[in-house]
């Protein structure tokens, strides 16, 4: 059950330290914590944010504001709820992202999802996973690099996702919209997390999807905390603990609904019902060193962030 | 002994996957190996690489060519050979530098020294550790993030390197230029890398200065390799597992001379040399996704990278 707040944004005092566990009920939030926390900090947090600008091009004039209406589909248009960082940003047919030359993968990739771009007549079979030439050879990621290590080149940017358009769908094979993923989390709770994004567009007027690896801090016996990842590869691609999904659902009349996920890149039962990831958005900006917030309230004045009931 | 390679660019095939053991032994280039990859890559692999814009501003004009001219001392002028990246560049009194907002400190930060910029009035005793406000609270350092941990608050531009100026040196108090060091390290082997660099000043026409931290792999008893590295306080700030120091000299005549070190975060005997830490700007290149070579030629034909002696 979803437990929808009255407040205008969700925060939450924890911060997201947790390890590799399943399940997301160490990050459920207390409603009652929540709008405490609201009532404190409120416009007065956001006051301080930095700015991250907004695309100049009203996106909303390139959207569709009723399903069945045919879009402008411009990647820009994915970007109406602002940046989540400024770094290394590239535009791809089906995507926006902002790549991480450090890890050999994205920050993010912001996608927009539409009855439009559902369907069509493009094929995966058509697809390879290819190198990004747009990134230096020194931070860039290789099929070679995932060869052998028995993790899945895992899209961030789903390439169903993209059946409107076969470059749009050869986009997503950058191996710069990939991560590695656990099989059996990528095949099974991951890919049923996607399709219900892909639902969503039926019950709302435009869905934005962000997708992102998390590199999460657990504690280790000698009581600190540490971050720790696999690397693979001849060039060190940082294979993520976790993984974010923040899904921005625009309802007519201009309410946005905010529902973040966060789920662990290992094995997931899939009986685990897909709300149980759902996380306080503060958890992934904190972790992540994004922010979505921020930039979603220049546009709206009616954010209600969905999180775990209680 | 310093080995001068005639090479312009002195690349090598190593990647940078060691882990936190003393001695730089472990990244020393075989002279040979370099002049045969230099022959293979050269220009076709600079030629790949992605423009990254160097500063409009003539850098040259407000820099003086001879020691004892006096300088137009602007942060700007820091940058005469380049970003190594583009996200959250700050400009401060004494020093540029790039935000990592992750691990909640600087990606790098880059000084010009002069004679200029390390005589004067100013007095570290009017300092004090402070918050960065211009970031965001989710993604800041504090000073008690640091309280308790055995970790010193290491500069990233040393304070004194900018005696010339009390605002110069207060603004390398943000902890935004700081990062957990370990205070052995700091206060010997480190600090004698800080000193060698402003005694270069005497030697050199300009020295510019870029330090950072790193974050590298290392080998597990699994056999596969993992980043690691503790996160300090309420907010998991960062602990690197090395730091690097990237050194560009400029010669009379548009020379350029480039050192580049490294140093594991640790207790270092001092007793060894710093020359032992100097490493092929290859290695820094890949592990920290950041780019040097490729901004520096833009600005000179003359590059000698100064590696250890095989």
């Amino acid at each position: 059950m979803h437990r929808v707040f009255s407040s205008k944004i969700c925060v939450s005092g924890l911060s997201l330290v947790v390890g590799v566990g399943v399940g997301a009920a160490w990050m459920g939030s207390n409603a009652k914590d929540d709008k405490r926390h609201v009532l404190r900090s409120n416009r007065g947090l956001l006051d301080r944010v930095p700015v991250i600008p907004i695309p100049s091009v009203d996106a909303s004039e390139l959207i569709p504001h009723q399903p069945g209406q045919v879009a402008m589909s411009k990647s820009t248009a994915a970007m109406k709820y602002g940046f989540p960082s400024l770094a290394n940003i590239k535009t791809r047919e089906s995507y926006v992202t902002s790549y991480d030359p450090r890890n050999r993968t994205a920050s993010w990739v912001i996608e927009q999802m539409s009855p439009e771009t559902l369907y069509g007549q493009s094929d995966r079979k058509f697809c390879e996973f290819k190198e990004d030439e747009s990134v230096h050879v020194y931070h860039r990621a290789t099929n070679a690099d995932y060869k052998g290590t028995g993790f899945d080149r895992g899209h961030l940017a789903a390439a169903a996702n993209h059946k409107w358009s076969q470059k749009a769908m050869d986009d997503t094979f950058y191996l710069s919209n990939v991560a590695p993923q656990n099989p059996h989390m990528n095949q099974n709770a991951w890919n049923n997390l996607e399709k219900y994004c892909r639902s969503l567009s039926k019950h709302y007027v435009n869905v934005f999807v962000c997708t992102g690896p998390l590199y999460l801090p657990r504690p280790e016996p000698d009581g600190k905390m540490y971050v720790k990842y696999q690397v693979v590869g001849k060039n060190n691609v940082a294979v993520p603990t976790h993984f974010f999904k923040v899904l921005i659902l625009e309802k007519p009349r201009g309410e946005v609904e905010l529902r973040s996920y966060v789920m662990p890149n290992m094995p997931i039962d899939e009986k685990i019902p897909l709300e149980r990831f759902l996380v306080p958005i503060e958890s992934i900006e904190r972790a992540s060193g994004l922010l979505f917030v921020p930039n979603i309230m220049k546009r709206t004045s009616a954010l209600k962030a969905i999180t775990m009931g209680a």
